[in-house]
């Protein structure tokens, strides 16, 4: 689970509630059935002609996957690739089949075990990043979803709104004019909250997890070659140590 | 034909309608021809100026070859690839001459056919990846297009909510204000409309295809160099495999 | 001449003066020479500030030059290069300066001209890229004139509308009202017009013709390359072939 | 401390400030608690649910870091990496291993001890090449989080201008609907000013140090593998000066 | 002195002056001091926030530098360069020491220096270019602080609106509403003038005088490069003038 995320909805729904409140409004003047489904459904609508079905069903399960997703322990990964490098500086590249089973993540996975197939680095590495950029083109789906839904929203509030205006302006009597125009307004306040407060953020977050993803892979890659290539143990730690924020380093690698 | 864009514009149109109808608004109200002919001809227009004919021209047979397009199925690619592959280590790459029949798409069997003629790799992947550019420049029409074309529309709606302020202000008894100011928002109601419901989501739709094109055809690219350099075949399939999410690889591929 | 341009301007003038006079107003309430000088006048005046005199005197004739160009045939020099390619192959690149008083274009008379006097592939090709930079950078000017164009008339457009909500709201008499903002608004409607309906347009066609010539001069080098590393004729042609979309290719060539 | 930091939000408040009270108003009427909340807290929620916890907490400490940070002195770095240089020339690689304590920047502690440890320039170049790439990465959250506070704010202060326009259009007596208006326009004002005054500037002044820091960085980068490849001091030094505005060059330096 | 410049700034203030005169208002009503230093004040308040003190302090020198800067005669420059190298390939590269006080720019002598003293082509090419990035990195500062500019300029006059608007709106008597809005437009307005007429045009201008001179700093580094590789002259002449428009060509170089 998101902390951060579960504080962000709830502080945020509070911060607006609150100003309704204290402006001694009432939540139900706020509340507009048809204005949200415009807002929802139409921008939905056009979602529904941006992507084709079968993305639009991944873009479910990759949100979900990324905001449930626990991160992955950068230092543990490190170490058990410099602890594989020592393994197979000593007792050869083969000896690395034994240890596969330990390994959790089947990328790495992959990788050892092409190792371990003989393959040359080269294709190694080739393979490796084809899967990178596509796991990368698959999680900026997400971000590219949220982004379109960020973009359409505000406009199908602008929409709800000239359509309240319209209709509110055809048949003009002085005492309709401030409510309608108030319920006119209520599309474009949920077209901005949506974008702004729920929309964009879930975009910048599943940003945030995809380039971390990434950049786990990248240390995987790098340390498969580096083990392939027989590289120095101590050397590939220190290049690989490079990724981690100095103050996260463990101890001895104090010199940054 | 592409059933996700025919549920969108069902479903936006319910939607819009909707929201008219539950504000107690005649759809009648928010009919205007001349306000709908100065936003699509304007913009029209605009494009007309933007564009020479011949690329014009171009933008209806893109959009429909791309929205009936079916989509291209790439594992079987993939195999046809692989099994070509294998024939061609098996039997020489003379042998593919004989099965150039059964392969469908032209720029596969273009790929082939300067292969099995002794073109060298080098050539062979120089001229697939001009043609790939040359595809690109052709489908980015479509998409540069309905850009463009959903930039003009709110411009032009804006235009025509100009005309009708100017009108309405310069003869301004209390009893036409409120209508004239409905007629004019009108075309500031298309234009947001025409963008972002239709126009934009097409141009969405039409990059998704070109991207999804290019994918198969960087994967036909790729088959060929490896068939020609007698890449091992098994090799080969791994290295394509890649281009696939891993839920929809064979059994065998489930390293990850 | 450019019909599409011509017809573009015509038929947008035709939709907004339409939507005027069906909106009952008067085209001479649409008029006000003060508000037309402050867009035309003070965009220009900005533009005078943003480029030297020596770039905005060199825009016109990019612009005419442009417009007026009628579009080279790229078959016909891809059959020219490939016609030129068998001379050079049969009786030697020496024997193309018998033919260079054939070739029309300047640019390509310069690289045939460089190859028959033995400069080296390498320097062919820097040079003749250097020319095509340059090319890029002049045509340019007029992209990034018009851009810049059609983001000022608009700025201006405010800032007439501005001055006029001021002079107006200085001293409000309710039957000035009315008229007062009509006037004001009309810049703003000037300057969406000339930024939206000719400026805009005009960037866009200028890059498609630039981005045009960009493409045959590419194709002039490869040619001119291609001929004096003495590339087999029938590959030459393949290659440039693949500049041209498939259905505008001759019969031969139905691969794709 | 950043003198001009403090002397800019001075003179902003002494601006704004002012304004207010050479138009008549009271300071008073500009400060509503509900509204200050709204902009902050609201954009507050929405960067937790953009950023996880573990960056925002980094935020605080680049910002502090960076704001009272004192420049580093580059004429200086540059001098004790010639001196480095001299040494490395007359005495060899190992003889820097005394001078490790005078140098105060850990990076280029790092980067001499890897020299001196006898590692290949290439792996020194990459290990440090990595860290800076990590460091402008760190560098960077700073710059992102106040570009989404900055985005953030204006549309949390829309947000609470429609809470505020709704709940005076829903209950319109004339008498309130000036002050309704009034309270509802200070969200928008809040919010004008936290992303112009504040959070822009202060993302444009972190992306100064880190781009500062990075300059930093690539001069110890050149001059640790100047001195690792033995290149000549004089030489070495005439680079590195390079980085150098001209005016700021020592005397001898005077070239250009 | 750039004529373009003052033209551009006459021509402007008469636009919009007489489109105040031609509208019937008085200049005066569009002058206020506070509205006047709120923009200005607030913008620079911003600005010192956003840079250092040491770049802002460097705005104001390449600002006056640029805008009195005559430009370097292009085609005088290529001579000069073909001239060194005549003498270069004539007496050899020591021969061109006598030369160098009869060059004037400081980066071109320092080329012919380091050629001189015998350092390797890669080295100078390496050193002239790291100047170059410099250089283009010192004269950005101008372009970006004027852009900076043009945003704030902007940003605060709607700060100075909407204290207008509020404090207007919290003392609402019917004979105030419209000088109040006038008064409170007037930043708007301050604001809109300063960004598109003096501000983003500034910018241009400096970005278009950096480009001009990278443009002859690039020609001279391949003029140098080329003296020092012993290129032939007329082959070094040809490949420099491709940085001239044809037009400007002297007769000799009529090819395109």
């Amino acid at each position: 689970m998101d902390i951060a995320t579960v504080i962000g909805i709830v502080l945020g729904t509070v911060m607006i509630v609150g100003s309704i409140i204290s402006g001694k409004g009432t939540i139900m003047a706020f509340y507009n059935t048809p204005s949200i489904l415009l807002v929802i459904g139409g921008s939905f609508a056009a979602l529904l002609i941006s992507y084709p079905m079968s993305e639009l069903s991944r873009v479910l399960s990759v949100t979900m996957k990324v905001f449930v997703n626990k991160q992955k322990d950068i230092l543990a990964i490190i170490n058990q690739l410099v602890s594989l490098s020592e393994s197979a500086r000593r007792d050869g590249l083969l000896a690395l089949e034994g240890r596969i089973e330990e390994i959790d993540d089947p990328f790495l996975v992959m990788g050892i075990r092409m190792a371990v197939d003989g393959m040359s680095p080269e294709i190694v590495d080739a393979i490796m990043r084809t899967e990178m950029e596509a796991v990368e083109t698959r999680h900026d789906v997400g971000k590219t979803f949220y982004e379109s839904f960020a973009k359409s929203a505000p406009a199908f509030g602008m929409v709800g709104t000239l359509v309240g205006l319209v209709i509110m302006l055809g048949d003009m009597k002085p005492e309709n004019i401030g409510p309608g125009m108030a319920v006119a307004l209520l599309t474009t306040f949920y077209g901005a909250i949506a974008a702004n407060f729920l929309l964009l953020p879930m975009a910048d977050k599943l940003a945030y997890y995809n380039s971390r993803e990434l950049l786990c892979m990248e240390i995987m890659v790098r340390g498969v070659i580096g083990i392939q290539t027989g590289e120095n143990s101590r050397i590939l730690k220190q290049k690989l140590m490079t990724f981690i924020p100095p103050k996260l380093r463990p101890e001895e690698e104090d010199q940054v």
